[in-house]
């Protein structure tokens, strides 16, 4: 259902620039969408699409004005708007039919809350509690003495093992491992010997993380994600790290053990971080990086091993003039050595 | 059984050179291989191995003539041939048995094709396709409205969520998942808001992908698989990115969003690509490089940063002669002090 | 319930130090540890914790002989000694509830040993055989012509290909895969050709295996993993591959196909070997290390491309001196040419 420019802008509080009357159907990229659709502006790579979309409107940051006869919405945060704007046009739809499914297994002293949907062959283990309005997709496997809160969805074949404890409105991804063993092996006698891993882990509210991601619990205590994280893919946490509140983490990083995160640090994909360090709140690490030691609050830093941003920086611009630095160098040595010889003449 | 050396030669049009009635009864690797076994020669490395092996004959290139008095088979592609050899001695054996078992779960307007198998606990969403042929693995998931083409293999516990298209002859190793969200979050008052991820996934024809891969729906319109590419394990695919034609990716290489990758590419094992970057067709990346620009067509790049093969390769050979570069610039520096003091006097 | 000081030490043959009658009740981390509970100090990065430690006893180092008034265990190897007192107060639970769950289905001719435990939704192929006290977890699968193990533990989702053969006491995290196909396709055509992959894994006793970590079958003969090795989440083990008896490998490292690791060797996270190399008994690699040639026994190396851990200190050492070196080099070429200048008059 078509729906009005100037109503769409109300949605975000966005200034209509031209016609707020056009009827817009869908929402696209602005490379790609087409007449009745609504686009945006927020990465400056793209604004070379602006003049050259097809699109009956865009979404634009202030400084913005024109953009020929396209109408504009004017917003302080457009990518914040798109989003709202997406919402519009998708409401959520349910992943799946509400209820318990027959074949769910649900084990003794399991309390389930009211409006709780848990597909087909879903387990659940021994004296869990599983808050209102929660969906269990299908094949999730949840251990014994689990918690989990309010308004999650577990996507398919997540697992997440005993004793683990989830906050609402955490949103995990397929195939996803919370509290598999800590990778502890003690030496004695020429073998390893597995440390009981005997911690948990504690996922507060409104964390989201994706698929095939792993969070090892603590081998004592608790390994934690806290408030509003966000994890990417295929990342490793190990056992007892910490993730500050509000902070990302880009795919196939990997953080090990006793390793503690600030809140609002930008984490790049693949980073690795060695154990038993800690990163300051709103410190940014590359991508690829590899951390072996402790990053101060709002530090930027990149390189294997990472450095302070503008270091690594001069590093990786003299490393490009380092062959020709060696030719030079052999050169003003035959330079050198002619002058030694004329003086001693 | 035991097929005669002619007979095999003749699977690939191959020239036996020796006695081609010899009778083989299996396949082996150069250094593992018994009498009684053929073997292939395509690696050089593995030359040292044609005059000691026991197998009774041996696949070759075709500038390879004799290897004392083993039989050989010359190929233009030995490696193909090898292939087709294997094939001969194991033709394809069926997974699991036919038929959809009968706690397979099926939503409602799903059309199952011809001679489908789906073994125990396989999952399918409602108003989804299965084409003809296609063998779903135990616990394999498929959300709501998904397509799936003929003759594909979707190993155990794969997660096909929801919307995802699939050509034909698919083949996905156990514990990949196709669809699930991309990682896009957007910044508003100290918090970050979950961009709904409402685009999709196709994967065309021929494409394998390995286990444990992610591949990200796209935010608005499609991340796309293209025919014939072939993804190895536990790699990452963002949302909004594309793959080209035959082009090969190793395990655990990572694509950031909305990269594209051309056609007959070769990346090795453990590269990150940022996003929003475009890779040419025929280019080269090796392993573990980090890719933070565009790669024109048929460029080898490698290093973190990544940088023209050559341009690299000088750079990585110099830093090997840095440390001694510093002493010989100290000594350099005293023996102009030296000459400048007496040319002062 | 509480346990003595004194039966705590006898665990492990440790000595006390001040009084052996104290009461503990628990186990924590030297940070955390309340009145009541022991710890204990093996890293000496938290010595700083010892005299401000409100545990009711430490396990100690024999080079340790006192922390105020707090009572001491000495121990030979305190790790160990710590593992020793976890059991004690953490003795092992059972995961789940004995013998074979009615969802369970298992596949003709498939033998299952006494005592074996298999929880909801697990699927056992045809002519397979489980050992005695082996417990799979809910929603494994496992493949036709499977072997495993006595009192092995397969976690939820575990996926073991067809013919894959387990040892005793093989412990395999949530989500893993055991046999998927290698990454060979040979190239005919301008097309990939899929090689059949008709080659096996095979684990052996007392191996640890991660969560989502990804072990393929050979192309021809085994990919081996040795008595005692322990591999961490999100590793993958290419095609062909083999890993010696009590070596380690942290998260997220990757071997390519044929690569054949030695035994006692230690590989950090995030590590990538190339294929066909060897590494020998012993050896140490750094995390992210990117292996590009064999590594002998005993060697230490890190670095991308590794290289002997003495040599890539002093070059990442000198790294940093760099852009310095190039404006010091500048300077004295200005200097040179200043004096040549001079002489020539």
């Amino acid at each position: 259902m078509p729906i009005k420019l100037s109503d769409i802008a109300a949605e975000f509080g966005g200034r209509v620039v031209g016609d707020d009357g056009v009827e817009i159907s869908g929402v696209a990229k602005i490379e790609e969408a087409q007449e009745g659709e609504i686009t945006f502006l927020a990465n400056p790579k793209y604004t070379k699409f602006l003049n050259e979309t097809k699109a009956s409107a865009v979404i634009v940051p202030l400084d913005v004005t024109e953009a020929g006869d396209t109408p504009l919405i004017q917003a302080e945060n457009p990518y914040f708007a798109f989003l709202k704007t997406v919402v519009l046009f998708h409401p959520p739809q349910p992943l799946i039919a509400k209820g318990i499914h027959p074949t769910a297994v649900i084990g003794e002293e399991t309390e389930i809350g009211q409006d709780v949907s848990a597909g087909p062959y879903v387990v659940i283990g021994r004296r869990c509690r599983v808050g209102s309005g929660t969906v269990l997709m299908p094949g999730v496997v949840v251990g014994d003495d689990v918690r989990i809160g309010s308004d999650c969805v577990l996507h398919a074949r997540v697992s997440i093992r005993e004793k683990v404890i989830l906050g609402n409105r955490v949103v995990i991804h397929d195939g996803t491992v919370v509290g598999s063993d800590g990778f502890g092996f003690a030496p004695e006698g020429g073998k390893y010997h597995k440390i009981p891993q005997v911690g948990t882990v504690v996922i507060e509210d409104d964390v989201e993380i994706g698929a095939s991601t792993t969070i090892d619990r603590a081998t004592l205590g608790e390994t934690r994600i806290k408030r509003g994280a966000k994890l990417d893919n295929l990342i490793q946490v190990a056992h007892n790290c910490s993730i500050g509140e509000d902070t990302v983490i880009a795919a196939q990083a990997g953080l090990s053990g006793s390793t503690h995160i600030g809140s609002h640090v930008k984490i790049g994909g693949q980073v690795g971080f060695a154990g038993h360090l800690s990163v300051g709140d709103g410190a940014m690490v590359g991508a690829q990086s590899g951390i072996h030691k402790s990053v101060p609050s709002g530090q930027m830093v990149f390189g294997y091993p990472a450095k302070p941003h503008s270091e690594e920086f001069r590093i990786q611009a003299a490393l490009r003039r380092l062959p020709q630095l060696l030719k030079e160098v052999k050169d003003l040595k035959q330079r050198i050595q002619g002058m030694e010889e004329a003086l001693r003449k």
